[in-house]
């Protein structure tokens, strides 16, 4: 690593608040430079934390944290944070097997208040550690720094209406304006925060008006009172002052002399406070400001010459593969529309944006209305994809249970990252889609063993009248070629792989080839199940005659997974052999490679043999 | 039922469509006659449906429907729209077995254009439509009727957002403005609907402006600019202009020479539209104008004398002694406080309220920011209690999972109406949370036989160090005296109730009374297994080891609840016994009593000893 003498100083914020104002600016120079190489390094979110540099020495610099509480929304943009609070040197573990995580987690440090990740909860969390202070009389204040992208999210306006109540917390939004979340912004918030950006205020507008009919005091009497009732009765100020909160902005959120003398100001107020600060992803590193979303999450990478276009001929991923059907299926039915909740790039439906424009929709971080929306859809006879991560349709169950299963509406769910996603970690894993879907009626469950499945899977579950769900893994698979045909599967039929002897593999998804290599080595029996739901119960019957021992494998929490229905199918057979359901622990398990993660949990090859062997030696 | 001359001649809103216009002022009497007497003959919503009596008619009346799309928000509301299309006759029925709906749905009728009943959805269902309308060239309207309670869900903020970015979607939202949601209005929103209320416009300001500055038309001019400068950079007119509607309102919703011009005009114009409409809840019956939370929901009662007060001296409803329990732990700990989403009265938090207004937080409908807020609360040594219904836990399922539970949070959730609601059927019933909950790291999840094991069990989970639910059914228990001490239960320790022969029943919380007949009957085993998780596994174990069939009852889908995960543990024992797993069948049901409910599932005593006669005939 270069060198960083100032930021070798900083042991924690108490040490930054000894710094003179003057330092302040080598220093955002030089924790800037140290992002960018030790990001290069490691990997992880770029842009968002080179633009949060100048805010986070600010906030640091003005209050008293720990003992002030900063709850950094999605969280994604804490390296400088972490920097500034002793784990400057921990940043080569970044995301890493048994390193720091790239979010703040309260497990790992006290100036993290709050863990993040999930989009849009910073005001929630911020407004009960506020209230927690009003009720013991502290004048501690929390603090939510949250992006403009997080702020079209529902509950960041639930937050907010409720905080709107509260007149006495001592709560401050920091709204950091970036103009972009993952996804370029949509919605109407994003105009409306333009319009505030474009320079004036209606305090501005007043002293123009001051100036201009100082020649004239009745008049400018009459316009006082004119002034007075438009403020009070129609808008007084802002969208945000509508909800209680004293606004100010928009300052510059690079800019350290704009930055610390207003919060210094803002520290001393009382009730909720709203500061807009205006910054730009990537700041200061030219390669990322030209290009923020490719330097949004970025793998390592040479940080002098940057990220390098893909080799190409690698196998595609998942998302991909999903991405290139939604095309082809769109050329083919003119019903077909893209939903996805503010995740173009990471859902694969930048094609698709592209080629079929007036058919896609963006609607925000907004789960729970890409659902509904899409119930809509469904209504007047069009088929919504609606392309989601496992996690984060966790947002829009109750949607989907009210809204679509109910109703029975044909809508697709494409469910991206089911399983372990490695470097993400705990709060963004898919662990728990198949126990949740399962027991919500007419749901049609698939999980593909390999890339033409998957495709082959999104066909079957748009021939489907009725909700359903293909949920596929991060990353890619085992490499099978994809065919142009599409040809729906058989509603809950499940396939041999491979006939054994004693034991049967049952697996789903993204374990199937893990299957097959256990049963090589234990001449054993390979079913990929394919279906969750409904389950072939044909399959289970038929394997269970002639088997002593049934393995179900998915990469979801055994406990309500594909696997307690397997053995409730077999509950109910005459002949019953023994049971063992293998997939994630009852557990949140923490961030890594993907291929070390699936070990940790037991569920590689070697994981696999050991827990059968353990079940039913072989010399049994 | 008395003679309706007017409402006879309506077997359809085309019949409504040929009326004189005179004549609908008597219409809407003798609409709000029969919704009373018919109300008070089946019980239902009663407030509500009186409050949109004129607007129901006006919207039929003017609109083309069922061509042009009306979108119920929350579907409480739609008896009198029930009664226009063909359902009269039928409202004999209502929430009752076999019956008509207490709230729209698809199947039951061709203007039932989407099935609602949880808040919020209306904008996000309507905004679809239109814009499926908008794709096929179509002129039809899309309008979404909300209240302002509903409106301060997140989701209608998201769909609001969304919509503003769609600008030639032909959809009008209609704000259904009565100052209150099933309890009193909170959150900042209120307050903006208060001051749009109070009368004037930025419209009427600029009017006046003009009439004063007509001496001076230099100034007017100046006037004007600044106006526009003020209009267009800070605040376009009120905050539903912010998102891209135009707003047109306040307007008399009880006034139909108000409400059909203004429909006939909105008609015409394109793009989003936001009508405000005031109306009362309980309108034109002086008994619930009076007391319309009394009225909101009502079971039958004679409409002349009104609801008479309780008769007291009856077993207290587990809403009842969860309230109890909550002043009084309230009362011994300063660190409780206590939380709704916008359900004081339906959540027994009244009392709490009144007692201790400093640590009670009505949220609004805002499910997902009312787990997170509670989170941020838990994180400062507060110790929140959440009280809200199963089936609107589904809304809050990803805060749950990422805020508290990955944190391992003390937060309480006292989960009302677990199982079968009865007359407000399929949206209402608590049918899936133990199996949503399950697979979630850290849950300790309790259910209670009894009221007073309800108030232990709120006790033990107040006790424990991380996240907890108690889960009751709607309405009363067995009857047992609730005792005031509070002492925790040993966590994970089920308790046998009985001792049987062959068979043991592993009953969870309100299927224990029933397991109990049943034990009698055949001479069973009775356990009451209390913790769902942690499970008993000794229990289980021990049971296994002397018994030849296990039961499992729960009132929760069979999929993936507390039975499955017995059937994991047995799974893993050297000697099985067989298994039975009882719980709810994997299709939505529909409204009815709840013994009609729990019978039609086979949950009540014939039921269960069908089932295990058929899996294990008594002569076998």
């Amino acid at each position: 690593m270069s060198s960083y003498p100032l930021l070798e100083r900083i042991g924690n914020p108490a040490d930054l608040r000894a710094f003179d104002r003057r330092e302040l600016h080598p220093l955002a120079d030089e924790l800037r430079a140290f992002l960018i190489e030790s990001v290069s390094k490691t990997g992880g979110h770029l842009s968002s934390n080179l633009g949060t540099v100048e805010l986070t020495i600010a906030l640091h610099y003005v209050f008293d944290t720990p003992e002030d509480r900063i709850v950094w929304d999605v969280g994604h943009q804490t390296y400088g944070h972490k920097v500034l609070t002793g784990r400057r040197q921990a940043m080569t573990g970044l995301r890493r097997w048994e390193g720091i995580s790239g979010f703040p987690r309260r497990c790992e440090s006290e100036y993290d208040t709050f863990g993040t990740a999930h989009s849009s909860t910073s005001i929630s969390a911020a407004l009960g550690m506020a209230v927690a202070a009003r009720a013991r009389g502290e004048e501690r204040r929390a603090i939510a720094v949250i992006g403009d992208g997080a702020m079209s999210a529902g509950m960041a306006f639930e937050a907010l209406n409720n905080a709107g109540d509260i007149a006495d917390a001592n709560l401050l939004v920091i709204l950091n304006d970036n103009e972009m979340s993952i996804s370029p912004p949509v919605g109407a918030l994003t105009k409306i925060l333009a319009r505030l950006m474009s320079g004036s205020t209606f305090h501005a507008a007043r002293r123009a008006g001051e100036k201009v009919l100082g020649v004239a005091p009745p008049m400018l009497d009459f316009a006082r009172r004119v002034e007075e009732h438009v403020k009070g009765l129609i808008t007084p100020g802002t969208l945000f002052e509508e909800f209680g909160f004293r606004y100010y902005g928009p300052i510059d959120g690079h800019d350290l002399e704009a930055l610390i003398p207003t919060l210094q100001n803002l520290r001393r107020l009382k009730g909720p406070q709203f500061l807009h600060v205006i910054t730009r992803k990537g700041q200061g590193y030219k390669l990322a400001e030209a290009d923020p979303v490719l330097y949004h999450g970025v793998s390592q990478f040479d940080h002098t010459a940057g990220i390098q276009s893909g080799k190409g001929g690698e196998k595609p991923t998942y998302t991909q593969v999903f991405g290139d059907w939604l095309c082809d299926m769109a050329a083919v039915d003119p019903q077909i529309v893209g939903i996805t909740p503010a995740m173009r790039e990471g859902s694969g439906l930048v094609r698709f944006a592209q080629e079929f424009p007036e058919r896609y929709f963006d609607v925000g971080i907004a789960e729970q209305h890409a659902l509904t929306f899409a119930a809509g859809l469904a209504c007047e006879g069009y088929k919504p994809v609606v392309a989601i991560y496992s996690t984060f349709l966790q947002r829009a169950y109750d949607q989907l249970i009210h809204d679509i299963a109910l109703q029975n509406l044909r809508v697709v769910l494409a469910i991206d990252r089911g399983g372990l996603v490695g470097a993400d970690g705990a709060t963004h894993h898919g662990a728990f889609d198949l126990s949740f879907l399962l027991c919500v009626p007419n749901m049609l469950i698939m999980t593909p063993a390999n890339e033409n499945e998957c495709r082959q899977m999104l066909y079957t579950a748009v021939c489907h009248d009725g909700p359903s769900a293909v949920r596929y893994p991060r990353g890619g698979g085992p490499g099978v070629a994809v065919e142009p045909a599409m040809q729906a599967l058989p509603v809950g039929r499940g396939k041999i792989h491979r006939h054994g002897k004693r034991i049967a593999l049952l697996a789903f998804g993204s374990l199937v080839q893990t299957a097959e290599t256990v049963g090589e080595r234990l001449d054993a029996t390979v079913a990929n199940m394919r279906f969750v739901k409904p389950l072939d119960e044909a399959l289970v019957a038929e394997l269970a005659a002639s088997h002593e021992l049934l393995v179900t494998l998915e990469e979801n929490a055994v406990i309500g997974g594909a696997g307690s229905e397997v053995a409730r199918v077999v509950d109910q057979l005459p002949q019953r052999p023994r049971m063992l359901r293998l997939g994630l622990p009852d557990r949140f398990i923490d961030h890594g490679d993907q291929t070390q993660l699936l070990r940790s949990v037991g569920l590689d090859v070697d994981g696999v043999l050991a827990a059968i062997e353990g079940t039913y030696p072989a010399n049994s």
